[in-house]
């Protein structure tokens, strides 16, 4: 289970980061039972906000989707991380909270968004099969285009 | 159990719709253990959107705590096919997550979200009595007045 | 245990104040097994609301942490209420989510909800170390500037 999780981050290229450090007195996946909750991702990159701004005043759709995807990523690094490194230990994706940076005026929402929920069922398979919310935020830490949270059982 | 939701839901005036597709990658409810996870739903009726626009610029309090609970009315539509069509396990209703679109100057979240909450206390009785936070959004997907994600516990 | 905690309160000079009553029919805590999910709690003082407006248009940072931290406090009285009185019954804080109304150019939402995480490590010590997720809205009940909701794992 663990080759077949990171046999899919190598396919798809992705290789996934160290985990950044929570911006407060809170931590980045807090565990209760076999319940992994994750904090709120932003689309950092190599210790910035890769994406910036809002959708619908100044980024594309295209590069929300990529900043969802990237906040995914580092998802899944905190996951990693919480789990001592390995993967396998992921029994399925519950849940991703979605939040997208936008002016009123943008109502595309689950297509920005998408770019996380494709990311995990590209990388979990089944597995990666998640309920989750998506809507909008005036603004967001670091002024980033997207966060997403997410809940995972482990096993 | 199941006669008693259901008859509620005749007493009512009730019919759960089919349940609607995600708009993505995602699935409507996941469920981890007796915890089912449900999708942020909207207001949507026979495969629109009944509800769009803004509380306090254009949409009335009214009409924002009927899209409410069109939105809690589809929440219970994803359950209810998640159970296979049997509504008697619900165990509880745990958490209503309530997202208004609306105006900077809006302050009457609670009243709209009063909305599905009390819809779900009217159909599921004191099983029905949750958690909930009630937030402003700037917009919505398909320009939603409301959107509603769930979390419940089953038997 | 119990002990402990409240000592840490008293040396905080933190008296905790009676649970708010809920905005509609919710309830301010639900339990499922040792969770306890806790209803979005607004800077409440005294039966009204002590800051309100938003960050980035009146609201100072001071105030905005000030604000996370009275909601911290007051979700503590609420899952003391749901524990009979017995703050001993707290095993962990899991997750805080936090509410910043703010204006669209506002990108200080960490160091707001550091308020309510910096109270939760605090009065809880290592048990107090949550998972979180900080955005801004548009507008909250009551013109809050801040609402924090939170899930606590009991024993």
């Amino acid at each position: 289970m663990t080759t077949s999780i990171e046999q899919r981050l190598q396919q798809l290229g992705i290789t996934l980061p160290a985990p950044a450090a929570p911006a407060g007195s809170y931590v980045p996946v807090r565990r209760s039972g076999n319940l992994a909750i994750v904090s709120g991702q932003l689309p950092m990159e190599a210790g910035s906000v890769r994406y910036r701004g809002k959708l619908g005043a100044g980024v594309s759709l295209e590069d929300g989707q990529a900043a969802a995807r990237l906040c995914a990523v580092n998802v899944l690094a905190q996951v990693k991380a919480a789990c001592g490194g390995d993967l396998g230990r992921i029994a399925a994706c519950l849940r991703l909270g979605g939040f997208v940076a936008c002016a009123p005026e943008f109502t595309d929402h689950p297509k920005v968004i998408n770019g996380a929920s494709d990311l995990m069922v590209e990388v979990l398979g089944e597995a990666g099969r998640h309920a989750r919310a998506a809507v909008g935020v005036p603004s967001l830490p670091l002024d980033a285009a997207v966060e997403v949270e997410a809940m995972f059982e482990l096993r």
